[in-house]
């Protein structure tokens, strides 16, 4: 989660690497790769909605929690773990007041979706992410730039903590 | 919308029936009959995403405003007036801080989709609705309940400000 990123790249620069713990089958060049996705998943602007969610203070965003119909199917089942094939999306917009809204309004209340921030993406594939329990991490900036490894690195210490939902923060809103 | 609808019924009240201006051809019984929606759309929640909102004050909410295929189209390609068939809903939830985001983060900026609250609904056919822009209005509350007359007034002269994108205030979040 990219809000404790500074936090957390701080935290990995002290404890040097135990932000990935590999099993002993991958060496240091498979978790590296293991542990990025590169490729923005075709399709996921069409997905269905898991959740809607809005983060205060530098993030200042407002996003859109999808999932592809292996992962809403999970949701609405209830069936963890994720399987293989799963892939949930967040987009990301900057949180501002709409003028237009709070005009007809009378009250200066009405935040929209503003200009995109990033999207990102988790990856159920089991193999691949062993190392990240399972999860592939992904971050594309508004113009398709990929998060830098640092960045990429802080992903999963964060996830790993929600080990109850599967290393999943949101939960499906009916 | 429902954040006006207290200060809507009061101006509604003091001008007498100026809120549903009927063409000639519709007498009273067909413009109540023609302004509300009353029965839910079927699939909504599969539907594609158009944008998020988050309004503060007694609102107090955060939402999805979907969109089925007619009105995805329309406003992928940006296309006005909306067609008939097309219909967009408004999914509404609590703006609920996420302690368990928070903990996590170390930060409290996290606010998640709390408990349903209700459900809108746009649904455009030019000729039923035609005594309000052609657009038929529906809210349903979290037990499926729909809006009383009053509050259903209150729909049209909100949206009748917005002309110029066809009485739909939310945009398209790419």
């Amino acid at each position: 989660m990219k809000q404790i990123t500074f936090l957390l790249v701080a935290i990995a620069a002290l404890a040097g690497v135990v932000v990935i713990t590999a099993p002993a089958s991958l060496n240091a060049d498979e978790v590296a790769a293991a542990i990025f996705v590169t490729k923005i998943p075709a399709g996921y602007r069409d997905w269905k909605v898991i959740s809607v969610a809005h983060e205060e203070g530098n993030l200042n965003s407002i996003g859109a929690v999808l999932g592809n119909d292996i992962a809403i199917k999970a949701y609405r089942e209830g069936k963890l773990p994720f399987r293989d094939g799963a892939i949930i999306a967040a987009l990301h917009y900057g949180h501002v007041p709409s003028e237009e809204n709070n005009q007809v309004f009378g009250r200066s209340q009405s935040f929209i979706a503003g200009p995109p921030t990033n999207v990102q993406f988790m990856v159920k594939d089991s193999k691949t992410y062993a190392a990240t329990g399972g999860w592939g991490f992904a971050h594309f900036s508004k113009d398709g730039k990929p998060g830098d490894e640092a960045f990429m690195k802080s992903c999963f210490p964060c996830h790993n903590q929600i080990k109850a939902r599967d290393l999943v923060f949101t939960r499906y809103a009916p």
